[in-house]
């Protein structure tokens, strides 16, 4: 199995916790998302959308990182990252999702560009809409695990799942970003818990970059 | 069974499309958007996103359209809304996570409302942000069943899928706001075919305006 990943993307840092977890052998191909490498047009032909992560499995393309975690869980199913239960697995879905599809959408590359060329926003502008989104976003989060006793010491008992995995890395970007996290006690508390395990450490961006 | 819902909300759409190509009994409870409703206390106990849809499944209060989608396929195996080989699951679900996660997230009331309010954005570069996300999205999702040969009737063989529950709400939005459709003729084509099913026609949000 081949990854193609950039250290900085959330995105991608979902599927190198998830690989290493489960323990599955891979390599990771490194694009260079600054040089514009997603852009080419080999890599435009194994994902239209011009983005990190695709995973490549045997003859087959694998798109959409949420898209991938599923496989990844239905193909390697241990450790599960999913609980056994179907509303406790609609509600790790459903944080996982919160994350993924409510703020990291709003905070990538492309979108932060086109707020940039095409509005002219400033940088003082670009760094107030990071915060809002992580904002609204994070306090959600926080309610739904806060007012869950399903909630342990990961996002749902004692063991991480996909929850997990989606929110360490959004965290890591709002650490990057300056974004205050006072107001998280219950997001921190777990982001601790997961940077504990290697699986999430050392495929962290800031250990990949120190690395470099 | 309840669902939460909005008659313009794509997400929802998703949702009243596989309830009904599943046929499981549920009342609608339509969620005032315009009247700010979703903001209210009690529905933000359900979500603290304060977003539709929201499933209520006996004691379960179930959030995230993917999640609850996935849910029903669990729930409701019959008719299967995804393929049984694993590889074919990861096609269905990257199509629709391209629509749910890059296109559909963009677009949401809460995005242009902060276009508009934070960043003073008018009318026309509203209508421009628009045409732009589902330009991209629609662009990577038109080559994606285009140049695969298991695009069949539908986005993945000659059935309705997850895929295709996606897809056809994201066309309503695309349509509703004008936006440019001649350079996807594959989407075209099977949001056609999505509209012979009443599943798909009767809970579009048209229809149900129509109704009103």
């Amino acid at each position: 199995m081949k990854l193609f990943s950039n250290y900085k993307s959330a995105a991608s840092h979902r599927l190198r916790i998830a690989l290493a977890l489960k323990g599955v052998e891979h390599t990771v191909e490194e694009v260079q998302l600054a040089a514009g490498h997603h852009r080419r047009p080999e890599y435009a032909s194994l994902n239209p959308m011009r983005q990190v992560p695709v995973l490549i499995d045997g003859p087959r393309v694998l798109i959409q990182s949420l898209a991938i975690l599923e496989y990844l869980e239905e193909a390697y199913p241990e450790p599960p990252l999913l609980p056994s239960d179907p509303h406790d697995r609609a509600r790790v879905r459903g944080i996982a999702d919160t994350i993924a599809c409510e703020i990291h959408p709003l905070l990538t590359r492309r979108v932060v560009g086109e707020l940039r060329t095409t509005f002219g926003q400033k940088r003082e502008q670009v760094e107030q809409w990071y915060r809002h989104w992580i904002a609204e976003g994070f306090s959600a989060v926080e309610r739904l695990l806060a007012e869950d006793k399903r909630t342990g010491r990961f996002c749902h008992g004692d063991a991480p799942s996909l929850a997990d995995v989606c929110l360490l890395p959004q965290m890591e970007v709002a650490v990057a970003n300056g974004c205050p996290l006072d107001a998280y006690p219950t997001i921190r508390r777990i982001a601790a818990a997961c940077r504990e395990l290697s699986a999430f450490a050392s495929t962290s961006p800031t250990t990949a970059d120190a690395v470099e």
